[in-house]
């Protein structure tokens, strides 16, 4: 990982501790749908990379590097939602992720980590490039899906 | 509105706009929990700040700006969700969003224009400019919500 794919990381995870800082969720239920909503989003984006990573639709070095910026944006937002008071609400969640939330974090750090390399990749527009750190980051989303969400 | 104000909510709408350029969802249900996804995180975020400027939490700068930069970065993206093929599909949009979706559009343009402002304001510290464009931003949302959702 680049300095700079760090210094990015850092910045955004930055941004998330402070804009979750005194951020109770009033009732469990909305930090679930907060967690939710996030990974909707974060995922529909990651999607659109990977549409033109896998040829789907035609690459353009824009749309991919647009992309990534709202994929970081929103790759710190979720973790906030997993909140103790939400163990015990229905979701996909499953009980060994609350049981290891240790290894949840720190695969979460491993994806925020992996999409800001994914970003710096936009950035350089070569295609070889976003192709090796898209895969890079669905590994790590996958890790966390085969091992934590039903 | 300041001329910074304006660039950044210009470059908000820029990098939506080259982020959805390709992005057809794939059903329709998808750009539904989309938009709403993203109207979710929005709202979380934007309510924080509301807490401080109405006494709820102690007022910091810090988490005021943190925050108003995940509503800038959310801001110009549900827009893209109501897609002509969704109008059939139960949501609380009401029948009249369809009609004017124009109206709808221009109103989503002053929410963004209000949130980067809001942004601005946060990044003075001075907590009466935070609480004059909070509600300024509040009452773009609003206005909407009152003509267009159930």
């Amino acid at each position: 990982m680049s300095i700079r794919s760090l210094a990015l990381a850092a910045a955004a995870l930055a941004v998330a501790a402070g804009a979750h800082a005194q951020s109770a969720f009033q009732k469990p239920e909305d930090a679930v749908k907060y967690r939710q909503a996030a990974f909707t989003v974060m995922g529909a984006h990651f999607s659109r990379i990977g549409a033109m990573v896998q040829g789907r639709v035609p690459f353009d070095a824009k749309v991919a590097q647009d992309n990534a910026a709202i994929v970081v944006a929103l790759s710190t937002l979720p973790w906030a939602g997993f909140t103790p008071e939400t163990e015990k609400i229905k979701s996909r969640t499953k009980p060994e992720a609350w049981m290891e939330m240790d290894k949840v974090r720190a695969g979460a750090d491993k994806m925020v980590k992996a999409v800001a390399e994914l970003q710096a990749a936009t950035r350089t527009g070569n295609l070889d490039a976003i192709k090796k750190t898209f895969g890079d980051a669905a590994a790590t989303c996958k890790a966390c899906h085969d091992a934590y969400r039903e």
